[in-house]
């Protein structure tokens, strides 16, 4: 096979790749906005089974997109990673800001005293925040499991829950907490997800509204 | 179907998932080392696919893993979400540093003046680098391409490349002139790969010299 390089212009690579991945997917029973959810979460994995797990409980993202557009938001995160990939010109177009508990070292102390995971203390902290709330989870269940139990408590009330750890132990389980739990929410049902993906569905919905991309 | 969660010690979540990896993972002819690079990929992204894609040049495994015994030594990676991604407790332990030029000031100049992406001229800072070098790229073609250019023009001497961008453009031919390069490398072949794949990488490399897992 002849692996030749296209000279692509760097401002059009993203453009030409949604093309691409518009080309191979499903037309979907999608609302416009989720579709842009859906091809975002492909292209940052290249993997179409996300058009297959993507669960958006109904007027999941035009919520959020209401949100974004108010402003003075916080998307709270559960590994650095997400926060990292979270699109940063985008946020502050937004006046949003992006918070993760996780590497905090009162976090480690409470978690280690408590035997439970960091990520589940994360959402107590997450609690204690004012504000509008996201939370956006592509790594731990014993996040989305602490929150739950938040929720339940009438501790805690997100705007939304962008739902997609990745994993094989309780994974499957959290999310489907999730959903039944009422909540407006995007999950990736089964095994799939990640930081890449929590990052990539935040910086979808803030691109419908900044009118953004990746690369600028 | 019935989503039960059961009790799991925080401590034993990343075994148990190991355990659930293994099960379903083909006996492959991989070394033990290459191996659990399999695992951890498989481990972040919950996609069996990296069972299939991913190459291993001779003794790449072997020579990063007597890079990382050394220390200090850098990783380059193309996206800060990579970086973020990279265990630092286990790089201290090394002496190794990550680094990530993508966001510099004058990069992003410096592309735009030339008409090239940032993560092309990141290569280029790379090889103004001192002491053993890991290029670890999960995002970005553009970065490989070059890359290739500067080992051509013997301008870097990476020990190792771990080749892994996602996506749909460029991205299935810039891999395969790494591996046709020769030189030492970890390539998701076809258009999979991506930050978390990158991160893992690196991660599954330091975890076999210093024996940490993600979770300590």
């Amino acid at each position: 096979m002849d692996h030749k390089i296209t000279w692509v212009k760097p401002e059009e690579i993203e453009a030409r790749s949604m093309e691409l991945i518009e080309q191979e997917m499903p037309s979907g029973s999608w609302s416009w906005e989720e579709r842009q959810v859906v091809r975002r979460c492909i292209h940052t994995s290249a993997d179409f089974d996300y058009a297959k797990n993507l669960y958006f409980s109904q007027e999941a993202v035009e919520h959020a997109l209401q949100v974004l557009k108010k402003g003075g938001f916080t998307i709270v995160t559960d590994t650095n990673m997400a926060a990292s990939g979270i699109n940063k010109r985008a946020l502050a177009a937004l006046h949003g800001q992006v918070r993760c508990f996780m590497a905090d070292a009162d976090v480690d102390r409470e978690a280690k005293e408590r035997g439970i995971t960091r990520a589940a203390v994360s959402m107590e902290h997450a609690a204690a925040l004012s504000g509008p709330l996201m939370i956006a989870s592509g790594n731990a269940p014993t996040a989305l499991i602490r929150l739950n139990e938040l929720m339940a408590a009438d501790r805690i009330h997100p705007e939304i829950v962008i739902a997609v750890p990745v994993g094989f132990v309780n994974v499957i389980e959290s999310k489907e907490a999730i959903i039944r739990s009422g909540v407006p929410c995007i999950v990736a049902r089964g095994r799939k997800g990640g930081s890449n993906i929590a990052a990539a569905i935040c910086n979808a919905l803030m691109y419908l509204v900044t009118g953004y991309t990746s690369v600028g």
